[in-house]
């Protein structure tokens, strides 16, 4: 890592909705250490998108990070503590190999991600018994709202999303981290764990965090529309046939999926293309086996980050140099939806081309998917209390299977 | 154990309040087994009731479990999990000191009293996890409901009131009892083990309840006021004055401490006397170091279990061979509050007597008293959230301390 320290926090905290406690980091980097950073992902129970694009949008953050040198952890969050713990288990090894696929495809270097089993600290008497002196000052209202705005409310709501916010706090001392990252969404349980940490005598964190985007394929997506959202594996044609069916109104730049994805995802990957291409320290090395190239066509005058190809009698090519241009022309009506969504389908299929290879060439992924998703259990309806997954090594495992859980044979289906 | 299966039963339920599942503790007599059960005490922050009389109420009843050879599994819970857990752990020694010093004054015999320790099963991963299962299904309304009249309720009540009922259920599991004791105040924490432990997969266990009974020196006892409970280590002066003071209005029988300690404690332990005077089985040696009188004067008829001395001038002793028979005299006024009040003081002292004595003998309970309750330590105001006691180890108590808790060190005061 030749960066400088600002160089280095310039590249962590660029484009972000809000840092807190930015000082914490600066002073790590400026020791010439590396942060370490914690990354709560939350697996879906529906296979028809058990990872979904819109993962881009953190991904493409963690890649910053990834590149700043910064030490990411991730650590699956279940929808659902009542999902068995096998699928739990198969599930967060499908998230890796997913997760993993993409920074490959990206080109970003994966040795500093560590991905986290639940197990390895959070069933230990030190975390649990750090639960109950939580549990012990921390106030019913308080917990509610902390976790306001990511644990669904509901009109009896159950107590695992009251203990959420403080585990996520638990997870911050207990992962070793120096920072969590998330969407702004999640600022109140990021001040919650700011308040409570110190409390117990531990130190209190920095919190990253990323706008909230529209989701791609619809202003508000909706979890229970299997159009709603595009997988990581989605075949070309249904990723078309997603995006046609987005809603992308002309001059709408508001609720707008398609424009956002542009400007959150592919954008900073044409970027990070254009400075590997540069030969600039930190970008990674290019994949040669997979296409690279920054989306930015032929004849683009320098700066160009993103073209959107037009035919001829349509005006020809459009080229935009950062985020604020295109939104401005597609406020402005220069930049017709149907145009915009055909270059966003066109980067979106071979941003996935890569991925949906190495999953098509990797038959354990496969079996993965079959024993996280198997095809005849049905999704869980839509329960939305997050909360820490707890994978477990096998014994506990079998101390669920004779307690009677539905666990599906990890062969079914 | 020679008794019958409907002997033992008998001896197991009698005089209590509510029995729910009698036939899951019938079915283990009539199989020639014992049945386990399990009483969660709750130790006070206060060094100047440390541990009342008011225990008599259950402990006597106890007694009838051990006599009928149930294995009593004592575990402490604590006011608060705040308290230094050093000060835990030396409070549970300093419990279990006068719990054994009293069932020895009575002649109860003590092999089938265990005492558990709460890290001996409440850190483990399975409780844990068995813990965070619960939280993922019971509703925040269910939890509070359950504890409604166990935990404090307060205008910002804190998340361990909420988890306490769960782990309540879970101890009935992880300690292996067949039923749990408790006063009727517990009836909707025990409803509430009996719906979710086998939703766990676990066996529903039974319940059996005593009686609320009034404190003895006053009709709702204060804990703020030092003098509202008898320490089973007062000497006698201080008995004297306490009782002197106590509430216990002529002809109320409703709102009277005395009476109801005469009629709930003092008759079980004359009449057990009686019966060992008699050599009935199970009701244990007579101690010939200590006083193991009835409670019965001089030439009363047969049949007496109490006696209230009063001068030949207001109309001499006052026999009585149950507790009906006291409370309608006292309810008719024949019985005065001045006399009963004289008979409970020297009752209450022979009883007192060899505890203090064993105290005084004792100087590593005397040690774990100044441990348990330094005097240089304030009691904790109030806090009234009942909870488990996580009495761990050395390691946890060690770290523990380094993070700072304020434990002050066992020799402070």
């Amino acid at each position: 890592m030749d960066a400088s320290a600002d160089d280095r926090y310039n590249l962590i905290t660029r484009g972000l909705g809000e840092v807190l406690g930015g000082p914490i980091i600066k002073a790590i980097l400026d020791e010439g250490r590396s942060p370490k950073c914690y990354w709560g992902a939350a697996p879906t129970g529906r296979r028809d998108h058990a990872a979904h694009v819109g993962y881009f949008v953190p991904l493409t953050k963690i890649a910053d990070f990834l590149r700043a040198g910064v030490e990411v952890h991730i650590h699956a969050f279940l929808d659902n503590l009542k999902a068995p713990l096998e699928l739990v288990k198969y599930r967060t090894k499908y998230y890796q190999k997913i997760l993993l696929a993409v920074f490959q495809s990206l080109g970003i270097p994966t040795e500093r991600l560590i991905f986290v089993e639940g197990s390895s600290y959070q069933l230990t008497p030190e975390y649990n018994l750090d639960n109950y002196r939580l549990c012990a000052s921390v106030s019913e209202h308080d917990a509610k709202k902390a976790g306001a705005e990511v644990v669904k409310q509901v009109e009896s709501p159950l107590l695992s999303g009251l203990l959420y916010p403080g585990l996520q706090a638990l997870d911050e001392q207990y992962l070793g981290v120096d920072f969590q990252f998330g969407g702004v969404d999640q600022r109140k349980i990021f001040t919650f764990a700011e308040l409570y940490l110190p409390r117990l005598g531990y130190a209190k964190r920095a919190h990253l965090m990323n706008r909230m985007v529209p989701g791609l394929t619809g202003g508000k997506m909706s979890s229970s529309d299997p159009n709603s959202k595009i997988d990581f594996l989605d075949p070309p044609e249904v990723v078309k046939k997603k995006i046609r069916g987005a809603f992308c109104e002309e001059g709408n730049t508001t609720e707008n999926g398609v424009l956002a994805f542009v400007m959150t995802v592919l954008m900073p990957i044409s970027e990070l293309r254009i400075e590997r291409l540069k030969g600039e320290s930190g970008a990674g090395a290019a994949n040669d086996s997979h296409n690279q190239r920054p989306f930015v066509g032929e004849g683009a005058p320098t700066g160009t980050i993103f073209t959107v190809d037009r035919p001829e009698k349509f005006g020809g090519p459009c080229h935009y140099a950062n985020a604020k241009e295109i939104e401005d022309a597609f406020a402005a009506k220069e930049l017709h939806p149907g145009d915009l969504k055909k270059a966003v389908t066109d980067a979106l299929i071979s941003l996935l081309d890569p991925i949906r290879q190495a999953f098509l060439e990797d038959q354990e992924w496969q079996r993965i998917l079959e024993q996280a998703y198997p095809e005849g259990i049905k999704p869980t309806k839509k329960k939305k209390v997050r909360f820490a997954c707890y994978l477990v090594s096998n014994p506990i495992d079998e101390l669920f299977v004779s307690k009677g859980e539905d666990v599906p044979s990890p062969s079914a289906g």
